[in-house]
């Protein structure tokens, strides 16, 4: 599991993380973490995950699993088959993936069944407070009008994480809550840990940035 | 581009060709093709794409892609991440993985664009015919009430697979119709050919038998 | 509001109830809720909701509501339109038509917004807890393999109406829960009364029954 | 069946047109469709079908139907019910409500089966061609990024109008081709009949306009 304060990064399906990109955005990652004993994960497209978690130590998430069991599923991402990958973790939920309420329910029970951490995205306190009921690992709350943007969560609306946070709590203390969305740099993260998150989850700050390496820095520079 | 008669198998998301059943059985699938010329490809979980294409000569598939662009597409199944894990095809709205007809379109495009064959699954004459008009590489058409059953669609219902061929026929001679559902063994794909199919997609015949190499080999034992 | 033990009667696309046979079996119900004293709703498709609420004075709900405003959504249904159209309440989630999580959020907001009555259906004890959250003014749990079965869920599975009961009040006690799924009879309406539901949800066991009348009566016959 | 020139209203969800404004509109249109002859159909919400319906006499089409038949349904539109409420035909496919193939195989042979006229909306020439081999009454193609736009398909790209047309009568010449998005004025419908369409599909253009009478006017004033 991951320690406090983590650093969760999605590449999505960006050319910049795709394929041996990937990878290499991995090892990077890998090496800032060993050097500066942050914490850190990559969610990484299915068909990365097998390499990236050959050559790399840091854990390895998928960005999405289905609510399925083994058998007739011709193309959805069966748990069982990003964990034998050698993923240790999934993203469930994100703002460009969402789920059924039941399906979410499935997804973390498959996955805590088969050992996959679970960071479950939601779109505000109302949702991640419902989620929270369910007692997933983690919880990334994101607003969804401003992932991908210039302004981070922390700026923009520091009382959805400050609630949010506070909402988990009354329901089950031991979900960890990050924040996300326009997340970029280490003044970011220091104030997304002021606001009593324990962690974030980003993407475009750090796989769109022209020095990778630096935004990975930068971004922990303040904790 | 596979030559007629061809075998395309999808393993599905069964355990038994799941990670390094996957590439087991894809190792098997090469040895027969290699001894006896007739073309296979098989059809693999995203996530197993990298590990058989690096083994493995005979065609990987990919099961399913998504109808998206490099970008933010978080655990959506991107055309380009595929192709660079060493997929050299698709299939395409398989029955479990059906697709809006808007996206069908653009996923032919898409594949074609970046050199990935494609095989549109569909499940009667009409559509066969409606798909026909985008030009896939190949077109399997099955019954979905007897997918994974126990009759082959060329038993029970020859006439779809006859009239699939000549529907497609009427717009464009230069698709291949495939057929599936229940074929299991070498009279099911017998038949299929004389019925006027250039091959057969299968699944659970194949993945689910006990002794997957006798039933790889009785399947291609009358062509 | 429906005041315990109240009767809701979901007809969904069945024949018997479309159309006029809607109307008549909604004017069966008020006639029977009028001489009993028993609180009943009916859940009738969209095109159906102007002309039962016309000439009916029972609750008319709607069965779904898509988490929409008003504007540029085609062919979906605005909760605004089965307001106006006459409905004072409606199903959210149902098993036939599951949400997203965020969207079952934003179906009780816009609901409750407009004066619509919540009836949130769930699928087993963590989902009704989840959903309890957001405070809608009912849940029905359903177990979805015994929906439309001959076997009452009071009688199949008892513990997930008690357990459901018990969930929903550690986060809201305002919240009533309702159980559905096999419902057809006085003793199945009250073995969940005294499994602590405060009323029930049910579609075939009144709707496919021969003599509606005597369906609906033998119903609430023993509360 | 309507006969060209004619002019399709799909009101969506706005408010313009919800509930007695939509009543007020299709009364409107029917003043106009009988004093100038020119036929006009009115797509409304089903929730405003049967009010509609019993009170004007200009075609009344839903929005879109679902590819079920009468059964358990919770919340979907059964063709059956959108035609016992008054319509006499459909959009199918809208921009806004995307379907999976082998539904608007289904939905299309089922409006047929029991008498609904049938107007299947496309977003390019391909999906038009696709489409066409299913037969239905009229085709309407709208590139979606100029739906609810300000400049007509017709200025913007006359030339997916034209190839549509020319691409659908290779096919199957007793489909109906019509055009739409940002279709506003006399001089754009002028222009779609120029280019071989029969008829436009609008929305906006008229439930937006302040004076809703002038806009229908002026729609039709150049044919």
């Amino acid at each position: 599991m991951l320690k406090p304060p983590m650093i969760v990064l999605n590449v999505k399906t960006y050319t910049e993380a795709t394929g041996i990109n990937a990878l290499i955005l991995a090892r990077l990652m890998e090496k800032i973490s060993k050097e500066t004993g942050v914490d850190m994960a990559i969610a990484v497209q299915a068909s990365d995950i097998t390499s990236c978690a050959k050559e790399v130590s840091i854990p390895i998430y998928a960005q999405h699993i289905d609510p399925i069991k083994p058998g007739s599923n011709t193309g959805w991402i069966l748990p069982e088959a990003v964990k034998t990958a050698g993923a240790t973790g999934t993203l469930i939920n994100h703002s460009e993936h969402r789920l059924k309420l039941a399906d979410i329910d499935t997804c973390i029970s498959r996955a805590r069944d088969i050992g996959l951490d679970t960071l479950v995205c939601t779109n505000n306190v109302a949702t991640s407070k419902a989620v929270s009921t369910f007692s997933p690992m983690m919880i990334a709350v994101e607003p969804p009008e401003l992932i991908g943007g210039d302004i981070s969560v922390t700026t923009a609306d520091p009382d959805i994480v400050r609630n949010t946070v506070k909402a988990v709590q009354t329901i089950n203390k031991t979900v960890k809550v990050l924040c996300g969305a326009g997340v970029k740099n280490g003044k970011d993260v220091a104030k997304a840990i002021e606001l009593g998150a324990e962690g974030v989850l980003l993407a475009s700050g750090v796989v769109k940035a022209k020095d990778k390496e630096a935004a990975l820095r930068d971004l922990i520079s303040d904790i």
